[in-house]
């Protein structure tokens, strides 16, 4: 216990919260444990964690219209997500199951790792308040969102762009695509920016979108704007 | 909006947030404004309104399993009951749609009107925190729990004071409404509870039954009983 507080970098006040938060209902249920099992906590830490989430992305996706922020915050509390934000940490090795679930792989199961972060996150909120949970999950959060394929989204640098550019009525934008290669499941595609008779910045990424961002990235940055 | 400030008695810093919580998409496309509408906060909104009902249902229903706080909460926040506490703070007047939205009744139309109140919820969570934005919805929640069948379900003070105080027949519990104020949806109760002829505890709430529950509980505390 005291070492998963250690990984969280977190020291519980209630440390029955947290052993509550690690217990599975066949274990609670096979040693009677009258602490109960991590059910309702998992409970409220679902909706610990969509606050936060959604509070992020919100403040840090400003351009991002509604629609875009809810794929965004659904694809970030998926338990996919969370399975691998459980794997992080090693979760699973402090999970407490009963003996059948042991056996069969429970503390792997992206289900079972998924709902015992959000329990834990839960009993970190009641234990130390939003702020705490905050700090815990925006650790996951901000690295998932490096890895996805939305860094571009952080900061839409083709509309950053386009409204300087623009300031100047003759001055005219355009994106040519000049390489596309590689097979289909890791194809990689070359984006020139041109200003009117000029190639202003190049980018290259996995899909034509993220390389005409990273092209317009390069042009702001050569162009000194402050990005 | 003042008048809006005064319903739902909280001060906006950020007069904008507000005003942008209320503007519909096709007030804001007609008027051309810069000011956006009210989606993104809505976005926001609805994991605030989440958090903050899962939390007190948590809290208050410690003997609900996780399958029946899920279904208590989905009931609590749906279009349904959001569009009802819409209407009891006549959110409609305030709703800023496009002329065609106007004549076609959209501040009437419950999709709208649980938007902004997910969308204001959002400004007041933003301009003011977590309990500004809890204190308003806890108003609504705890009224609609009462009517809704389940109070029951809270700690029940009232049925404990109850059975302690029967141990001696001569004994007798009196529940009297001392104070009763404010507009019809923000009312406030004030109960006392009589043993005999003393004020045992005190409690106050937004209905009468819950106004008595807390008197109870007061005055199990006083009597030193676990609660």
């Amino acid at each position: 216990m005291e070492r998963l507080e250690k990984i969280i970098a977190y020291e519980f006040k209630d440390k029955e919260l947290l052993f509550r938060a690690l217990t599975h209902t066949s274990y609670a249920n096979e040693t009677r444990s009258a602490r109960g099992s991590y059910e309702r906590l998992e409970f409220l830490g679902d909706s610990v964690l969509s606050l936060i989430v959604a509070e992020y992305i919100f403040k840090n996706f400003k351009k991002y219209p509604e629609g875009e922020l809810t794929k965004l915050r659904a694809s970030l509390v998926c338990e996919k997500a969370l399975a691998a934000f459980a794997r992080e940490i090693n979760l699973g090795d402090f999970i407490m199951l009963g003996k059948g679930e042991q056996q069969n792989g429970g503390n792997e199961r992206p289900s079972i790792l998924s709902d015992v972060f959000e329990a834990v996150l839960a009993a970190m909120y009641l234990d130390g308040g939003y702020e705490v949970a905050k700090r815990h999950v925006l650790k996951f959060v901000e690295k998932e969102l490096e890895n996805h394929s939305v860094p571009e989204a952080f900061h839409d640098y083709k509309t950053q762009l386009q409204e300087i550019i623009q300031r100047n009525p003759e001055e005219v934008i355009t994106y040519v695509v000049t390489d596309e290669r590689g097979p289909d499941h890791d194809k990689s595609f070359t984006v020139e920016v041109w200003l009117n008779s000029n190639v202003i910045g190049t980018g290259v990424a996995h899909s034509k979108k993220q390389a005409e961002q990273a092209a317009a990235r390069q042009a702001l940055e050569l162009m000194g704007e402050e990005i």
